[in-house]
């Protein structure tokens, strides 16, 4: 016996959305090789990863546009209501999310670059740490997407406040070093950007996750929506 | 005669749609009267005036909250087509990039606060400059985004390159002052800071200039997506 025309329309819909959520775990997973890549370049001050994080902007910028693609015809054909509905605008923000991790990698490696040009400023310790707490961030902020887990997505939320303060200890370890030495004064410059983009990248691992919790409950965690506080 | 269901339906949608886009509007006005006010406290070393940024990001967070819902409501109740659809998804996209412009005065507020803490490193020019032009793209693109006017978005995309340059000037600059004296090092740090909250508004105006040239066209123009570019 034939397929009901209906349910084929919903089985056909459910497939869709789980090449979606297939895609924007690809793209994700290349977003973070970017960031590792970059900060490794950095570490190594070796110019040809450099290079490499540079050229492989090009597939995720790709994949982007490929995935919003997918994101409007499953908006125009399905018409999908409540948590269908949700999980695709979420997907929309996301990919923009993870297309931006893609651009702040890329400004990774540019100050990487430029660092090399100088002799190193410190045993870089902190910065690594950083990188690793933020792509194991956007690694369990797509896990929950995939997952619906907002036990996974409130632990993301929880990480941020790591990246917060070694962003802060770097600053002013740095300062210390370019107060008592004029030298370190430009590579330092750029440690302290780099650091500042890699808490960017833990703010978009944030926002995922806070997708993630608004599309499994319909609650909006942002700015304290829930909560009676004045000011965050 | 009472006026056909289906006729009341298209008319409270685009009832709807237009009160979403007044509400994108006045969004965008406060958050652009943020970066206005934010670099003023900087220019004027006023205090006060870094208090009043600080508490008006509430009405922006709230207001984010409200225009999210809206989308949702107006894609769940009408499941809106092609042009309206890409609008109401543009909307949603544009909503992120106005709030995290509102978080960007924050942060610029708080760098004018510690930055009134120490002498002045030189007047301020090019920092109100800046700020000037990032208030310009963010009112023309949203204009842009209203009127669906594809020449005034793609004006927004060609002033992102003064921002740019603007950038790269102030940090030379600083960059001099801070080799020069020690004492410079921290608020010529701050100057820096701001300086790039300042492009990354930009970079938020020409977000949404890219969102009203697709809504416009279907047309993606982010990463040259029409042309053979191998990398941008």
């Amino acid at each position: 016996m034939a397929e009901p025309a209906e349910q084929r329309h919903a089985r056909h819909f459910q497939e869709e959305l789980e090449q979606l959520k297939t895609r924007l775990l690809e793209m994700g997973g290349l977003a973070e090789e970017q960031v590792r890549v970059a900060v490794k370049a950095l570490v190594d001050r070796d110019r040809e990863l450099v290079e490499r994080v540079l050229l492989a902007d090009e597939p995720i910028n790709k994949l982007h546009i490929e995935i919003d693609g997918r994101c409007f015809t499953l908006l125009a054909l399905h018409q999908p209501m409540a948590v269908d509905l949700r999980a695709i605008v979420s997907a929309v923000k996301i990919n923009t999310d993870l297309e931006r991790v893609g651009d702040l990698a890329i400004n990774i490696a540019e100050a990487a670059r430029r660092y090399a040009q100088h002799p190193p400023v410190k045993k870089l310790i902190d910065i690594p740490r950083m990188a690793s707490i933020a792509q194991s961030m956007l690694r369990d902020a797509l896990d929950a997407f995939v997952r619906r887990d907002m036990l996974l997505a409130q632990h993301v939320l929880d990480e941020d406040d790591k990246l917060d303060s070694l962003k802060t200890q770097i600053f002013r370890e740095l300062l210390t070093f370019m107060l008592q030495d004029q030298a370190t004064i430009e590579p330092a410059l750029d440690l302290i950007l780099i650091s500042r983009h890699l808490e960017r990248i833990g703010d978009h691992a944030t926002n995922i996750a806070e997708d993630v919790i608004f599309m499994v409950s319909a609650r909006d965690v942002r700015h304290h929506a829930d909560e009676s506080q004045p000011l965050r």
